[in-house]
C-alpha cells in the first residue's frame, strides 16, 4: 500500500511537529523575544531553511503552535471526557468536569499561549492572526464543558456559568504563573464546583417546573 | 511653615510619578522589552541620569510601577467603595461589589501588569521581586471585596467564594486584552453576581440556624 511519497511526507510532518514543540519550549522558557524561526530551527535541530519551507514567517510558526498546543489540550481532555461519562450526573460529576477545566489551564501550554497573547497585545500583526483562532477555540472549550456538565445551553444562565466557569480557569490559569497555587486552586475548585452544582440543578428544576410544549 | 528644601522634594516627587506613569504607557503600548530605564527616561522627558537617580535598576522601576498601578487602582476602588456603601446589603450591592471588581481587572493597569508578570515567568530576578508584592496586593484586594461585599470572611464558604470572584475577574481581565470583550462579560458579571448573592445567603443563613455560643 506504500507509495514512494510516504516516507518524504513522514520526515516533513515530523519536522514540522519538532519544529512546533521546540516553539513551546522556547516560549516557555524565554518569551516572546527567545521564539524566533532561527532560534526554533536550531533548538529542533531543523535546519533555518527547512524551518522556512513549512513556516515563512514567524506569525505562522507561533500561530500553528497555538493550534498545536489547543489540539494536544484538546486530545487530553478526550481522555478525560471519557472518564467523566462514566460517573452519573451530579455534584460528584460537577466537580471533575470543574478540575479538568482549571487543570488545563494551568498546564505549560497556557504558560506558552499567554506569552503569545500577551505580546499580541502590542502587535497588531500578530493580533490580527491570533484573534480567530482564540475565539475558534473558545467556542470548542466551551462546547465540551456543556457536554461534560451534560447541561442545556440554550438556556441562558447555564450558558452563562459555563462561561463563568471558563472565565474562572483562565484567571486561575494566570495566578499559577508566577507561584505554585495548586494548594489554594484546589479550594476554589472544590467551592466553585459545589456553587455551580447548585445553580444548575436550580435551571434544571426550573424547567421541570415550566409549562411543558409538547 | 515651608522650608527651603520642599520645592526640591516636590520637584523630585513629580519626577518620580512622571518616570511610573511613562513606564504604564510604555508596559502598554510596546510591552517589556520597550520599558527600560532609558526609553521611559526619554518619554518621560527627564536625563537617564536623574531617572537612574530614582530606580537605579530596571527591576526596581518595574516593581515601583506595579506599586503605584495598585496603588491607583485602589484608590478608585476607594471612591467605588464609598458609592456602594451607600447601597442597602443585597443583591443590588452584590452586583455593585462584583462589576466594580471585575473592571478593576479590565483597567489600562492590568495590561500595563500582564507585561510585567508575564516577562516575570522567564525572569527569575523580577520575580523574586515581585511575588511578595503580588501577594500583599492580594490580600488588600480580597479585604476589599469582603468589605464591599459585607461577608464573614472566617466562614470558609464566604472565604473561597471571594477568592473565587477574583479569580473570575482575572480571567475576565484576560480574556479583554485582545478584544473587547465587555458585551460578553457584562452577562458574565450579571450571571455570577446572582449566583453568588444566593450563595452567600446561604452562608448567613447556615449561621442564623446554627446554635449560638452566646
Amino acid at each position: 500500500m506504500a507509495t514512494p511519497h510516504e516516507p518524504k511526507q513522514d520526515r516533513s510532518r515530523v519536522t514540522r511537529q519538532r519544529l512546533l514543540e521546540a516553539t513551546i519550549d522556547c516560549l516557555a522558557e524565554t518569551g516572546w523575544t527567545g521564539a524566533t524561526v532561527s532560534t526554533v530551527a536550531e533548538r529542533a535541530g531543523v535546519s533555518r531553511g527547512a524551518a522556512q519551507h513549512h513556516f515563512p514567517t514567524r506569525e505562522e510558526l507561533i500561530a500553528a503552535a497555538l493550534e498545536y498546543m489547543f489540539d494536544n489540550r484538546m486530545d487530553m481532555s478526550k481522555a478525560e471526557q471519557i472518564l467523566i461519562r462514566e460517573i452519573p450526573p451530579g455534584a460528584v460529576r460537577t466537580h471533575a468536569v470543574v478540575k479538568a477545566l482549571v487543570e488545563s489551564y494551568t498546564s505549560p501550554f497556557f504558560k506558552a499561549a499567554l506569552q503569545v497573547w500577551t505580546h499580541a497585545t502590542t502587535d497588531p500583526v500578530l493580533r490580527e492572526r491570533i484573534v480567530p483562532l482564540e475565539a475558534h477555540f473558545g467556542r470548542i472549550a466551551h462546547r465540551r464543558a456543556v457536554e461534560g456538565l451534560g447541561v442545556d445551553d440554550s438556556d441562558p444562565v447555564a450558558h452563562h456559568l459555563v462561561q463563568a466557569t471558563l472565565d474562572l480557569a483562565r484567571g486561575l490559569g494566570l495566578a499559577d504563573v508566577l507561584t505554585d497555587d495548586s494548594a489554594r486552586r484546589k479550594q476554589i475548585i472544590d467551592q466553585w464546583s459545589k456553587t455551580l452544582h447548585l445553580a444548575l440543578e436550580g435551571t434544571m428544576l426550573a424547567k421541570k417546573e415550566a409549562p411543558q410544549e409538547d
